[in-house]
């Protein structure tokens, strides 16, 4: 079992996110625990490894799972806040709590969560926004690619 | 190339919905088409068929479609409307029209998607309500499963 503190399950999805960077993709990582931090699926984003634009981190911890009928007592944790595509995930399914690695390189949906009801801790963990600060640096095109953003000069 | 009306659109996600049906799946058919009416990629609903829960129709006509930078002139096709996770996809994807089979047996997020700028259509067509309606009948706690739906007593 997953040391139950928010930065023991984050260790988790940190690792998948390394995992990540070591094949040459976008290095977020997620997974997704039961309430009592039983490991149920973990992953990461594989856009550039499987040339699949719909497996973000969040989505590839939540297949790894496998099928279930009830999310409200599971812990999401992912190294980065969640987009809208992986806070839809979440509000859809109902899951309980998201941990989040950091929200200072971008800012997904989890206020969006919390309006409806989703416990989310932010834990701006430095190890987390050092990865993608010199992944956005390093692969703006490709970081860009994987937010949907086609013009990056309406980015802020 | 597809007839570039929305009923002529249409039909090829409703045919991917009679596939998943016929595999024993839930039966919801997507396709993402471009600006033109060429086909880019379609897909249907694999909970059953994969065991995988992040499958749902828009997932898997997105992710056949492949990489891309610009979803803005595209158009996602539905036969039911998209759920929160799906409509999330269309949001951070920056996918600029939706047509929408049918939203009776089902109200996901697309009247949020019209107050972000996508261009939405329903067409509430006769065959994609009979389709989920006897699927609903027939098949309760899958549908429930499908949609995140821990506690059907809940549903209005």
């Amino acid at each position: 079992m997953t040391q139950l503190t928010p930065d023991g399950l984050l260790e988790v999805a940190y690792q998948e996110a390394l995992r990540g960077l070591a094949e040459g993709g976008v290095p977020i990582g997620a997974a997704l625990f039961d309430g009592d931090g039983v490991l149920l699926g973990s992953g990461h984003n594989r856009r550039v490894q499987s040339g699949d634009p719909s497996t973000h981190a969040e989505t590839d911890a939540f297949r790894a799972a496998g099928r279930r009928r009830d999310y409200r007592s599971t812990i999401m944790v992912t190294t980065l806040s969640p987009c809208w595509y992986c806070s839809g995930l979440v509000r859809q399914f109902g899951i309980g709590t998201v941990i989040v690695g950091e929200s200072t390189t971008f800012h997904g949906g989890h206020d969006w969560l919390i309006e409806h009801g989703v416990a989310v801790t932010v834990l701006q963990d430095r190890r987390c926004i050092d990865l993608m600060t010199a992944f956005i640096a390093e692969q703006p095109a490709l970081w860009f690619e994987d937010i949907g953003v086609a013009d990056p000069s309406t980015v802020e």
